[in-house]
């Protein structure tokens, strides 16, 4: 194995990735492991954070969706999360971030996301110190002590697991808190990856008809390829009030029974609210980032008697389904064909930019 | 009886009210009734709506909390909504609306406060159409078919009845959807009806521990005789940031599991959803009436992993529950106190003007 | 129209059904209907009614699975439950029981199906008075005021609705009641109407994966058309311990979920508790009729920390849905493939006789 | 501190408890801790391992609810379950059992009283092993890392969360499964611990109405003195038909919302069923033991349309609601008045004979 290893590093807010190189520990510590990256995706909260548009310290390993193949595993080490044994050379993933499991939202409020001890794989760790390598954009990943590591299934392509991303345990955390009751008739708001992931956890949870609403014409056709029942294009629907008028043909003048924003601006809230039935249910889900305030009558959540909720992040058990859920529904939800564009470590830029000019569907690093 | 009989009448918005004598019903039609009113409350809505904010038809006489004795019983009536034999002469109490029971919201979804068929005694009838007498502030009241009618138990006297109101079948309409686990640390925002009555259900529901945050100052006594385990006045605090640090010293620096809010103001609602905390629940009860929007962050839903409820008025069911409850904590929660102040009909702008000027605790109108 | 139509009559328990001719009823009350059976289904239940296990007066027309053409409406009479116009010539179903809507299990506790005012078609009416046609098995059927109605989607055929029969509506009942969550691991017990219709309710509800416990092979190689992951037959693993063992082995070692219980034999229930998880949910569905008592150990549910479900009937809402859902996956679940033998209604004790000999898919009768 | 120090062990089923002396640890290991007992509870499960009716091994020390104060504490040891800091000295309870954390039941499913790594204090150790005391019957008591420990209030006496036991940590778990609703009736079936304890929680988590079923007469007197609204005396009422009807009686006609079992009498759950309105909730709470099988018609759940709970043990949250529940409410609900007989260790047998004649209310054992 090799002393060191390249990575792709953030040093300052907006300025390009710089290629650097770092000292791979020696051994990793017990209960740590240490894999060699097979593909690392581009999240669109990558672009913010290069942004700087949340806090976080510098220099960074960006990359928080990643599968490797396990290089050397620390002593006691032995199992994967789900309780399969783990041996050097299989291939893995493993939730960006890990709960305390003791603490007040961890133990007593059943709120592990909410756990203040979390930080994130490729978001919350500085790189300039030992291990380093804490992040996706690197031809290796550390993974400490208390990891939550998953063997993917021998029959599932990488492609499907960075395919999904984090969007998808995002989803499936959301719609479980949500709650989709059998026969509902559900609208996703939005149609990048978050969207699309609802959707097909969505589909698969019962509802009797999903309407995508979102842009532009080459997501809503991935949209109809995930088995969206209908599609609503923003720039053919220009006005709100058009497209609430649509979903209220669509829905026997009733509005939806569930609302999945995933959408990340604060106006589609207001849009979404209004899409409801009365006494339906809103999920929140678009809202990672802080993009600011907007006008919102509260007024409206009382009179239609509506359940608002949000969520925050994922838990390893969903992690757990989702790769099930991967590896079960191939053909129906083809998550790996989201992987549009790849680059090397040394061109992780350029896989950035790409994602932030919203010019690929998903972009993905895979180390020479 | 009487031929005809007074009522107080709204016949043009911010104008006095007008008595005028109306003719009785000569006999109550299949199903109906005819009570002579007892006591009417005066309630916060009958403000709004003498200001013209509700869009409601002309003349009207207002009055939606009303207990009376039953005066004529129209064939085949012969027992209140939970199987009790009903005579002539029996005190009895009603909700101001009946759902349809059969259109998509009554019957399929199980949302009986969103029926489209919906209309308020004291609010959506006009009176100079027979039988006129379609609103509490009036020697007598009309019962139409398929009312739902309470028998009054024998101890409980009409003061706790209309000293709770609406005011307490709505906040258990609210709490019941919201949910409050045994021993929740519970926020009410709001000292007013409303605000009392969350109070009094949140300690009877299992709350550990209410905090009443709200003004004026006597109010705030009120809540703390209705057991409010803590009260922060808001012109002590003035601040937001003041009372937010409050909540967080008085719930082990966490938040509260629940916060009810029966304020009605908007900017309530920003401030209470950070007063909960992380995954804990919200529920927007005060914003019966549009008081506009407000600037609103959904990151905070989203983040915070939230659930936040709205809820529209009440059933039949929540009035059966609030005269057991009356009558069972007359002592713990003493909502006869409440009735301050009593007008004959021929008085009620006088008794609706004084509610205006929040120049009392509760008003009625107490026919000669 | 006729004056008079022939119905096959239950006059005593256990004795071939007798052929008569009853007065049709010259028009339909207001709010009633008049519909020309097109297909009457032949329900298990039937073969206990026959019997005698019931207790139900006699002489009752059998049948409470029916599909018709409206013949002749009554006045007021003018929309299904869902609001669609109805016509005459329209082809139609209903529920066979109707709820009052106003009791103590109606309007208090939301347990419609429990109203004491309920009585069935083909169940709870004497024919030997008029209207007489209130069961299935005949050339006519009555619906009274306030039956629940519902247009048959135009591309449905009447064999989907059949096929499906009471059984779907049932499942769909006791499958809401429990609660399946996304990729949940489900077992149903028992391979019969209600065990496919069960398993079809748990596919589409977001199970992962549905286990069939049943037999004989013909019905479970149905199970496998109707997408069952596994079959195991009662006959090749005759012992309840092999069973659980081989449900361990489906479920890594923990036990379903969900397990749902369609089989209708007392034993079942004791063996279905230890097919759950620790914390897992069960569903007791096929005990419909009196099977009598099992030796069950309380111990087991509170050491395994169960969650144990009794549904009873279903609501007019379950049967909307089912019509949605026969038509939006006539191919995934082709229930209408269940209508295997026809008879008209002079020979109605013949399609009994099979049903009660398990020597079909489904009988029906087919009014000449 | 002293070198050794006396337990009471149990060495052979059915037979006297012996005294034994054995070594204190050094000092503790890290995260773990040394209690000194102040008292200890002889809980009815405790009668139930001296017959040898539970698998477990022998000799140990018996006893799982007790309060003691810290001797001395294992490094990194610093904090109780809440976060307050642990100091030498200070008066502690804690958990019998702690969970991994990390398991299929612990971390996927949320069932972490299922954990199958869980081995409880005074019932799962062997005492003839360092550190030996490992139960309560002794005059220390040695904490493992991981123990989930909570300081007791200060006003908070011994004697109440003695009294209190795991009777009450077991009710909060079962009523919490099972879920009151706001003005629920609810039945108590059982005046023993688990009994009282279920009746206290009940009533403050918003019961309307709390009947309890059972005897001998001095346990029913303790019912009212924990507030229960009426009380069945087995004994009066020897027929489980009488009792049906008193319950029907007490509850309009229609059966108790919720019914809490605490009995552990397997016939208790089949007139318990009966005694639940038809939609009612079951809670099996009272069948820690293997009392064995009973006669159990399934089809009743099936009509009824019931639900039935099961619960096991229960989790740290649990025990720190439990003790602010008994600092709030010492009069109300005076679970200090529980304790009646106190032993020094060496006369632990005489308190378990005592508890296994039911010749007490609670026995516990204070060291010298």
């Amino acid at each position: 194995m090799s002393r060191s290893a390249l990575a792709s590093v953030l040093s300052q807010f907006k300025a390009p990735l710089e290629t650097r190189r770092f000292d791979l520990p020696a051994r990793p510590a017990p209960g740590a492991a240490l894999v060699h990256t097979e593909m690392a995706g581009i999240c669109g909260t990558d672009v913010h954070l290069w942004k700087g548009e949340l806090p976080i310290q510098l220099p960074v390993i960006l990359g928080h969706e990643t599968v490797g193949r396990i290089k050397a595993l620390g002593e006691g080490l032995r199992q994967d999360w789900t309780g399969q044994p783990l041996r050097v050379g299989d291939r893995v993933t493993w939730n960006s971030t890990t709960s305390c499991g003791a603490c007040y939202y961890c133990a007593e409020k059943g709120q592990p996301t909410r756990c203040p001890q979390r930080r994130a794989y490729g978001i919350g760790y500085r790189c300039d110190e030992a291990p380093h390598f804490l992040g996706g954009y690197a031809e290796y990943h550390y993974l400490q002590p208390r990891a939550t590591i998953f063997k993917i299934p021998d029959g599932l392509p990488t492609e499907s697991v960075i395919g999904a991303g984090c969007a998808l345990v995002t989803a499936i955390h959301g719609v479980e808190r949500t709650g989709i009751e059998w026969r509902d008739l559900v609208v996703v708001q939005g149609a990048g990856p978050v969207g699309i992931a609802a959707l097909a956890v969505a589909k698969s949870a019962g509802a009797a008809r999903v309407i995508v609403v979102g842009g532009p014409p080459s997501r809503l056709e991935t949209a109809r390829r995930f088995g969206a029942d209908e599609t609503i294009d923003l720039t053919a629907l220009p006005d709100p009030r058009q497209r609430l008028a649509a979903i209220r043909d669509l829905t026997g003048g009733h509005g939806a029974d569930v609302v999945l924003e995933c959408a990340g601006v604060p106006t589609a809230v207001v849009e979404g609210l209004e899409m409801c039935r009365d006494g339906g249910k809103y999920l929140v889900l678009g809202h990672y980032c802080d993009a600011g305030p907007v006008a919102l009558n509260p007024h409206v959540i009382t009179r239609k008697q509506l359940q608002v909720f949000g969520s925050w992040s994922s838990e390893p058990r969903h992690l757990k389904a989702a790769l099930q859920f991967l590896a079960d529904h191939r053909e129906r939800f083809p998550f790996d064909t989201m992987v549009s564009h790849r680059f090397p470590v040394e061109r992780a830029g350029e896989a950035l930019e790409l994602t932030a000019r919203w010019a690929c569907s998903k972009s993905v690093i895979v180390p020479a």
